[in-house]
């Protein structure tokens, strides 16, 4: 009985029932003329929610990790120097990915639980006079730790050292659910995928690049081919693709796109605002901290919450799963056992997020912890209240 | 976004999406030989579920009206006298089919609230010396105001009369959530639907008869033919249908009774049990009122809760959809605008019924309800912690 | 595998993917506001389907057959006599319906594969003085025999007699296949059903009601209450529904019309016709004949074609299950074991019956019938050619 | 309307509804125990499918295309040489694959219509005395000309040769649909995917590696992180994924396997080759000819066919899809404009496929093709009527 409750786990999102139908369809011949109808909306439409005019859409039947390597092989050469901070899963993940490609990884490390050191970053490209630093690469929200990160203060710095390397975010865990502006923050390539903001099933990675990331395509020499946005980029110019597209994705992507322009994008970030709010809201009644340093670091997506000295997280999240039923995501890495995770995007309602905290509080009161049942549920209500005409957009 | 949270309205009840899927299925030939093995296991399984192994099982197109009225003119003639209690909406509808079908029938008025009066019933059945009584029409379970009838106690009460009268129980949103027991309790016809206990779309009327009750349909004089039992069950006893039957429903039917069995029918009855106990103990906690009479009368798939003094049920449950996006039942008849209704019943979890509960309170508290936020959450949690290991069947 | 093969029974008919997922559909509460969003084009725009502007929509949770029972149950009173011919199994079972619920039905006898015989009701109706008839009762496509009657001619022969009768239609087969004019024709009901031309599942009767015989309910004696117009009538005109509605079949019949209106009314007749003409093409290249008596009664939606003599249908149509796994229409009544029938309406291309047309050929040919392999293929394939540019509307 | 016509390109396939409704499913936590129930059975059971029981199987969210990155990244270093005979698109495109990751590409020119030159293979093998060549790339079934090689010479080959290369092959357009055996033929890596014999979406690359591949792996060089089957193997055998997980495919696969086994794998082979062989005739009553060079090339999956002299073939093919609204696979590479061709593989009948040959049939026809209406459909039926008891399996 339990597959009816929602997840709350930091993607993939529950997705609703209109793109579940979307992606419910036959199969259709992808070099037909039709196939142009719902992928050049999908392209097209995508430039919006990444903030940018400028910038070509670009997307690859993978997932996150795939856009990340489809990233760095179509833009840089083996040994070049790529700048990264690590201060989560995600970023750590990132930097891996890159030294696998034999690139050169001049790493921050930075406390999980921080965000981009914009500062630190500043530094780093002043003091390479050479120019050696071909891209920055930024994790816009830290899913390990709910830390959301000022990629504007990154660009801010890296105009300040006056450094030319291209800027690239993951926004996988943020896009479509939060404020994204590529053109304005001078992003060269943000990636994203299908099962978070855009509430779809997971298998698509989906990237913009700027005209700058995709001249750099013309001198990369790390090797790709399933990858190459060249390849890509060419057939879909002419209305096809370079291989098998994935056609249900496809569609799912344009009901998606639908979904979140009848819903307003402001809408869409204010409602992930009000319930992430309503969430930490719980936190605090429940007097627990929450992994990320500082307020203005607050993810909207996921909240991860260090559970009291002496427990264990994974119990809990165990716990929660075996006696009710309900997925919440664990601690990763740094965290693990010492956070849980819940993730609060894509398709969800604050009424079902008042479901997911009243759950974790009976796991939580079962496991002897010391918080008071009913308490972060009657928190979260109170602000929900108080905040209940953003509620049904 | 909002119609990803649950109904809380007392049936059609949330479906699970194994079930939808079942129904999302291509037209076949309901003359071809496959048909019989989809149908067959639904006329034989229902049984299991009715309580009867010297019934028959009987299905409609139709919805529960449509059984209450198979249910009469199969077995009555014009003028025939039955006995009703009207203590609720569905009583009342009842007595007004039966009128409207030219029988006539003596009504015990009872306060809404009660049960079904098995010591009236036995005075009326006593004072019919002539046996003019044909039928005596009970509501297992009165949806308008979450009353579950004692139905062991009315054969008894008609046996300790001695009189030959059928017994017709409505069991349209008791069946497949609570225990019934149609041999043990000697009834004639008892008549569900498709849209409650077996969790699907509504569409179709299930009807058990007993041989007493088809005994009866060879002189009953009421004109029938869609609902004729005759024509039914000849047809298919050879593996078809007098008509086109709701293919889709039928498979429906079929994974529906695939998935009780699975769980087991102990433990659905216990898991409505439990999520019940969890509504009642959220209603004390907000020191609100059932509208049942006494604990024994307490239904286990829908609470009907008066509101207080000087409030009206019909604006909190208008501004619940509104505010929340969340259906609860209203006032039905004589309880509209009194008292609120929380259906939990079907295809439900502790944790769904916890965001039921939630909101609510949130609606209450934003009429100024003398309420206390996350008090009545808490109640329902410390219970459903308590009786956790029955959750996850 | 065989489930992929479309159906070529005269309804249900082959459902599309759309109309599926429109179907596909959690519950929402029937009492919420957004049910009428649904139901109130529903019931306005089928208005257009049956041509009417002064009628009223009128459903129920139910098939055809139930739809008979509310057109007579609601308009007549026991005893009350009724006019109609029996040429075929559907007007045969009308005739039945109607003496179980005592009326007095006078019977034209006429060969199967004859159409409404307008001229010996208007002789019937000359003859009846006293105006006695209170309907005439007429099915617009006999799917037994594949006959399309001319409901205008009824019509006139009706103002001929000057006679006040009402006339009913069952239009089931014929509805949004081909043309019907209910204003235009002076029906006063026509009956459908959600299965065949609207392409969806079975489960909703669907009629139209003119003023007259609106006026009509108010004295008409026969009991009814799951099918009285009043009860449902009222409850439609505040958007509601008297007893729970058929939410998903509501759902998918706004998108059913809404698929046709796409097309065009104009554009479905069209097509109908030119499947149904390959069909013909395909019979006559075979050296069969079609049980309508003339060309002038060839339906648009079944073809019932002879087998020749010494052969017997049953054995053809359960073979081409068998071997093929293919439906086709069983012979019906009369036509038992003489005649199979191909059902070629709703959701259906001239691809779709060139392969339903290959099925049945090959499925003679293995019982040795006197056809050429590929000669009703060719016959057909020759058709669409010349008339393809009305096939991809 | 024409969106209920089958597909006739060779893959993505025709989706039986039994797998859209498999993949119809709400997002759970790929890290909840129950994930590993769904993806344990799908690594297990495609071994069956390769036809190995020493190999192992290892998936990514990709295509085809992905998966042949994979297979090389993960087995060979920058400089590698390998060996591939280009007959087709497929093997054309493996080979840019391979030179753009760097490999040292010996190629062997075949005529497009041939398969793998098992011959010239061993005389390339027997002339590499240093044994520089590291692996052998061949396509099973070539989907641009219809042309299915003999793995199983091939491997005989180098055998003779007594070659130490490894052996690796494309059977995305074979698996599931023709005979393959991974060990028996000495396959060293196996490159399917999710669209083409296992039915489904496309999103799935799916790949089986042998002892042999898994210990080249240690010591190759070419960067890899999503594609690397070390994170893959490590994370899967302890029920995870390295990365977000295609959950819906994941399930699909799952179902598709089920289906499979139930029709049983030898039943889906002869399914294909009858439907194949039908096609066959069909061609040969139109007086084409096929591009494979000889019968013991032919492929069961697909059919590419040269129209006349003096005809174009996209013409042809745009023709059906705008007149008919049918899809078949244009001519691909140097059969662009020479050749169309017919898929028959995946979720297909008979009946199917004949709505496919009067199809194309009628297009020819009304592009004034030396064809006859008909004969081709006939030429099939009779080769279907006389081996139809495989017909429905």
């Amino acid at each position: 009985m339990t597959d009816q409750n929602p997840v709350f786990i930091p993607g993939p999102t529950n997705i609703p029932d209109r793109l579940l139908n979307a992606m419910h369809m036959q199969t259709r011949d992808h070099r037909a003329p039709d196939f142009v109808e719902a992928f050049a909306p999908v392209l097209r439409d995508c430039k919006k929610v990444f903030g940018t005019e400028t910038g070509e859409v670009i997307t690859f039947p993978s997932t996150g990790t795939g856009g990340w390597e489809a990233a760095i092989c179509n833009t840089l050469s083996p040994g070049d120097k790529v700048l990264i901070a690590r201060y989560g899963m995600f970023s750590h993940r990132w930097i891996d990915l890159c030294q696998r490609h034999n690139l050169n990884v001049e790493i921050i490390e930075c406390s999980w639980g921080s965000g981009a050191p914009a500062e630190l970053f500043e530094d780093a490209l002043r003091a390479d006079t050479d120019n050696e630093i071909k891209a920055v690469l930024v994790t816009h929200n830290e899913t390990a730790t709910g830390v959301k990160s000022d990629i504007a203060a990154v660009r801010g710095a890296m105009n300040a050292a006056s450094h030319p390397a291209m800027l690239f975010v993951d926004c996988v865990s943020s896009l479509a659910s939060m404020p994204f502006e590529m053109d304005a923050w001078g992003v060269d390539i943000a990636i994203s995928g299908s099962q978070k903001g855009f509430m779809l099933t997971t298998g698509m990675a989906i990237l913009a690049a700027s005209q700058k990331a995709l001249a750099a395509m013309e001198t990369a020499q790390l090797p790709r081919t399933f990858f190459d946005f060249r390849d890509m980029m060419a057939a879909n110019s002419s209305g096809g693709f370079p291989y098998t597209p994935p056609l249900q994705l496809i569609h799912g992507m344009k009901a998606s796109l639908e979904m979140l322009f009848e819903e307003g994008l402001e809408n869409v970030y204010a409602r992930h605002n009000r319930l992430a709010e309503g969430v930490r809201k719980a936190v605090d009644a429940w007097g627990l901290k929450l992994c990320a340093n500082s307020p203005e670091l607050y993810s909207d997506t996921v909240s991860a919450i260090y559970v009291p000295e002496g427990f264990d997280s994974n119990q809990l999240t165990e716990h929660a799963f075996n006696a009710y039923g309900v997925s919440f995501g664990i601690g990763l890495g740094e965290m693990n056992g010492k956070a849980f995770r819940i993730g609060h995007l894509g398709s969800l309602t604050d009424v079902m997020v008042l479901s997911g905290l009243a759950t974790i509080e009976m796991a939580m009161a079962d496991l002897n912890y010391p918080i008071k049942l009913g308490s972060g549920v009657a928190a979260a209500q109170e602000y929900f209240r108080k905040t209940a005409s953003k509620a049904t957009a």
